[in-house]
């Protein structure tokens, strides 16, 4: 039998060997954290290294990302398909061992990190995730969902504002099978953390009602295992292990300091440090012997067959739930959703409802809601505004079993980064909701949405000038083309109810990316359409308006509120004698997908004489308009006033519009 | 002499007729915190109305900004330039009255609020300002900069995530000047907060190391002072006020509820509200005792002229030091610092430094550094990848008196918005930073940045998939084009040591808007230009190669690490007998404002065989290449791998240029 600390030295090991082959990465981290990791990985945690997607796994999250050694070699030890080869590619194009840990790419991995703090709020949203999902399926002798969620992080998570959003929202949520481990080794890159981080943080998180364990010797392992004990046994209140470690564990010269952190230790350093830590093998050789310790899949599938067992047992007693709950981790839709969406759809067509799209998206939340019980939605203090609440919203604070709504504060970073985590652990499509402005604040947890991918959807209301007296400071300019740019994400702009309910359709159809919705807080007018005019909206892009015989002289294309201007600056200039054929492009990134043919057939080469016209920066529109076109739009920041005044004063007007066509002639 | 009930009364009044009038605004706040506004504007501000910009006094920001009715009744009724004309007019075009604060639009207003957080981060900026400037300018006996920095707050700002990063560092720092009072009044839009947000924020901001004063009666004169003048003793801590009011205090029917938040009360309520508060004045009358009562102009008067007095003597004792004061408030440049910088540049372009732009950065800092004595920088703890410490600089903890560098920790959000208030402040240019990629952590204090607008300068290191190993969660790819599309802001890419030089010079020299400096982590080469080369890269782009006769076929254009890649195209294309015009293009937005003559010289309108080469998204550059040309760059998420491998896999290489420059013959 193995010492606990040469089960440790082997993840100490491989993360300097690694380093060390890539020339770069950081060894401190997981020298430091390879005792606790070691103690949580082989006393506690609850996983089947064969099948990394079991329903019921315990769910662990290294939100200090950088540290990704630790994860690789806890995944390649315990039997996941993560061979040694991958180890000795750290770092390398085409390895599973990224430099930051990407559930994309790897086994095992549960989300994406290095982006500091979000993977303790993705780690929220999974035991959010977790709660609400026990509250709904779980029956007397059936806790079919019952796991932990453990998350490793640093100062780094720590000083960074998410934390402090999403531990709070915690705390209030009680998510008690929530327990993060706190690295606290004194170490940041800029070196001892005194100087710019002096937070009594046991206290910060007592003050958000967490349970907080004090002073946990990181190297002990029965220290360790104590506090995860007791942590285990804390029900109602989320759990803080204040873990004291020595960053670089071993490396006689570098540990403890900033040097340990972010380069490789070099080749003298790590053999002084196997000399240390009396760990005399090769690099990358780890013995027979502590594999067979560290190895999990027997245990693992033992663990998984009994929750099989268990799982059948409640499928035998309670088979619409068990079938509801199977349909839901496999992500799913429930049969028919698309016939009936559409349906709704196409009513909604011949009732055309003038409204504003925040109020459609409401309205498509009302009719797609009673079909999905897997929407859990919410929004960051806007609920009213955002009209995110629909008839069947019930609080997931209380023990309702059907809730389905978070009212998550004033936090919109934690609230994305928390869709993310709902998203991630499956059984749920999240949707959150801000104004666009405030998309700013949530940005980067947006790109992971992207990144990682998760089907996670993000309602943006108020979504431009039109949003009136609020002035500047929420009025987004920017945003459409910035949203735009972020890679696999789709960004939705529809010009009416109908748009804005195709918009939700293909918004919950997308499995691998996100979706942001944006919406006006002023009322849209209906646009008339054909079957196929219809349908093609979910093509991004489409012809709404051609002159008789389809014969033009000029293309408008527009968004949003901005399609009604068109349509009108297209009914002008039919007075004038101009032909102008008018492109509701809802969605850029999808219309930019579709075969050239199409693109062709919607935009043909032959025309340009092109205007775009969006309330929003118009350098983004010089991809359809071309050098020879104009955009009517804006590029300054807005100003405080009601909505058609502003769209007087900066000249997003059909008038204006009617000017420029003309002036391309 | 009138009560204070009364005083506080007026602003109620002018609150609701305001946003009564306007049919839009947020009542509540103005009238839950107009006691204490009252007690603090009359007993305790230093101010004079008739000039709001004198250099020592108090600094007060609203940083929950909806309640911007709050403030302009203040400057209002104490006199400042704001007649009741503009509160009549609140919330229309062309009002000094925005739906929220802006520090350009209304004298008296140090900051724009709104986006929540924010502005408690501009006032740790404040304080930390006039600390950092006591401690370089005031002399035994005179103690030039001597003021306090009040911020009111709600419980959104202290939901948010910055909250947490601004509150924690302010705590490190010591900004015993800093005087925050929480508006606790248990509402938020979604409603009563005890659903969301269950924080012990005093046991919070205790584990800050803040002075912590709790219960107060926001609604009792005296309990008012007393913690006010408590928070003025505080020396070495910041103090947090935690005043218990009703939101929409005096309005019968809608007092301390979500209904009093953000929505004119309506014509019934306003009359209830006016009886039950005893105030029987017409809509937007204040009676003249009342208005003579909140008159400061005398007082603000005698305070400056003691000011002033004392500065007379400093002046006449410290002639050097008060002239370097005068020349820093006014936000002058030192004489001579253009042609000692240009001289400098020179040299650089001669000596042709092979270096990473991240280096020519901090070469830049080393060479500008000791000539301007008010740039203040810092890193989100990345000083040593950053390279933004250069041999001048001195950790602001301490009592050094040339302190100007802030090891502001993980903090990029809080950084950037304390950066917008130090440039605020006055006497300082502020600079922070970050990898490229976390400037979205930081985005809308960026945009806050460019709206204020402030001489702020954001560095950006590690700006595309070039970083290399880190992998996506830390490659840029939409930043460049985001950033760019932010109205007013400037961005700027180098493409050696020289651009670099010229970036930091004009982000210097531009008072009126932020710079975002973006530079490379691996090694640039050199590129020779002649002279006038050398002063065009100031306007943003221009021509660094043109085949002999300047005879082109195609023209590319390039940023940063691409303008080599351009340049060995280039060079590939004329061995094939292809003649190309190269343009480096260090700044869009600079390059967009030049007369079309100089932008026309640049880039023709008759070539249209145009290529762009940049890694970050291609859309961007479809402005300067329209529909006929190319784009060489990368439209998904990045991998992790050595740069070289990187630029090969995504096909940013010369090759591929060539082939796209052919490939549109």
């Amino acid at each position: 039998m193995s010492s606990r600390k040469n089960l440790a030295n082997a993840i100490r090991a491989l993360a300097m060997d690694a380093v060390e082959s890539a020339k770069s990465g950081h060894p401190g981290m997981p020298m430091g954290m390879a005792d606790i990791a070691e103690v949580l990985w082989n006393d506690f945690l609850k996983h089947n290294p064969a099948n990394p997607k079991w329903a019921n796994r315990d769910r662990f999250v290294l939100s200090n990302g950088h540290g990704s050694m630790l994860i690789y070699a806890l995944l390649h030890l315990t039997g996941y398909d993560l061979p040694l080869s991958e180890l000795k590619n750290f770092r390398q194009l085409h390895s599973k061992t990224a430099g930051h840990p990407e559930a994309s790419e790897t086994p095992g991995v549960e989300t994406t990190t290095g982006p500091l703090g979000q993977g303790l709020a993705n780690a929220v949203g999974m035991a959010l995730a977790e709660k609400v999902l026990a509250a709904r399926f779980n029956r007397k002798g059936f806790d079919i969902v019952d796991h932990n969620t453990f998350v490793f992080l640093g100062d780094g998570c720590l000083m960074e504002g998410i934390s402090h959003e999403v531990a709070s929202l915690a705390g209030t949520l009680g998510l008690g099978k929530l327990v993060a481990v706190w690295d606290d080794n004194g170490i940041s890159i800029d070196g001892e953390v005194e100087g710019w981080f002096t937070d009594d943080t046991p206290a910060r998180f007592e003050s958000y009602g967490w349970n907080v364990i004090r002073g946990v010797d990181g190297h002990d392992p029965d220290a360790i295992s104590n506090a995860i004990g007791s942590a285990l046994r804390s029900a109602t209140k989320p759990t803080l292990i204040c873990a004291k470690t020595v960053i670089g564990f071993g490396a006689p010269n570098k540990q403890g300091k900033e040097s340990s952190h972010g380069a490789p230790l070099g080749k003298d350093e790590v053999a002084a440090a196997r000399a240390q830590l009396g760990w005399e093998h090769a690099p990358f050789v780890v013995p027979e012997d502590i594999y067979a310790e560290w190895n999990a899949r027997d245990h693992g599938a033992t663990r998984e067959a009994q929750w099989n067992e268990l799982f059948a047992g409640y499928k035998a007693s309670h088979a619409e739930l068990a079938a509801e709950f199977e349909r839901r981790q496999n992500a799913e839709l429930p049969a028919g959703f698309s016939e009936s969406v559409d349906t709704w759809i196409e009513r909604l067509q011949i009732e055309g409802p003038a409204v504003a799209s925040r109020k459609a998206s409401q309205m498509a939340l009302d009719a797609i809601g009673p079909l999905l019980p897997e929407l859990i939605g919410g929004s960051a203090d806007l609920a009213g505004s955002n009209l995110t609440i629909w008839k069947g919203s019930r609080n997931v604070i209380g023990d309702d079993a059907s809730a389905n709504y978070i009212h998550y504060g004033v936090r919109e970073f934690g609230m994305s980064a928390i869709a993310n985590g709902l998203a991630l652990h499956g059984g749920f499509i999240p949707y959150d909701a801000t104004f666009l402005v405030f998309s700013d604040y949530a940005r980067n947890a947006l790109r992971m949405s992207a990144l990682i991918p998760t089907r996670a959807i993000h309602v943006y209301t108020h979504d431009s000038i039109g949003l009136g007296e609020d002035g500047p400071t929420h009025q987004p300019v920017e945003h459409l083309a910035s949203l735009r740019y972020i890679p696999n994400n789709h960004v939705w702009r529809p010009c009416d109810a109908v748009e804005s309910a195709v918009s939700w359709k293909r918004a919950i159809e997308r499995v691998n990316g996100p979706s942001c919705l944006v919406f006006s807080r002023q009322t849209l007018v209906h646009q008339p359409r054909d079957k196929k005019q219809l349908a093609d909206i979910a093509r991004g892009g489409y012809v709404l308006s051609d002159p008789p015989a389809a014969k033009f002289d000029a293309i408008l294309v527009a968004t949003g509120s901005e399609v009604e201007i068109a349509m009108q600056a297209m009914r002008i200039l039919a007075d004038q004698g101009i032909g102008v054929r008018v492109v509701s492009m809802p969605c850029t990134n999808v219309f930019d997908t579709q075969p050239l043919e199409y693109r062709e057939g919607v935009l043909p080469s032959w025309c340009r004489r092109r205007v775009a016209v969006e309330a929003g920066v118009t350098d983004f529109w010089r991809k359809y308009v071309g050098l020879d076109g104009d955009v009517v739009g804006i590029d300054t920041f807005g100003a405080s006033a009601p909505a058609d005044a502003l769209y007087q004063h900066f000249g997003i007007t059909a008038e204006e519009t009617v000017e420029r066509v003309k002036a391309l002639g």
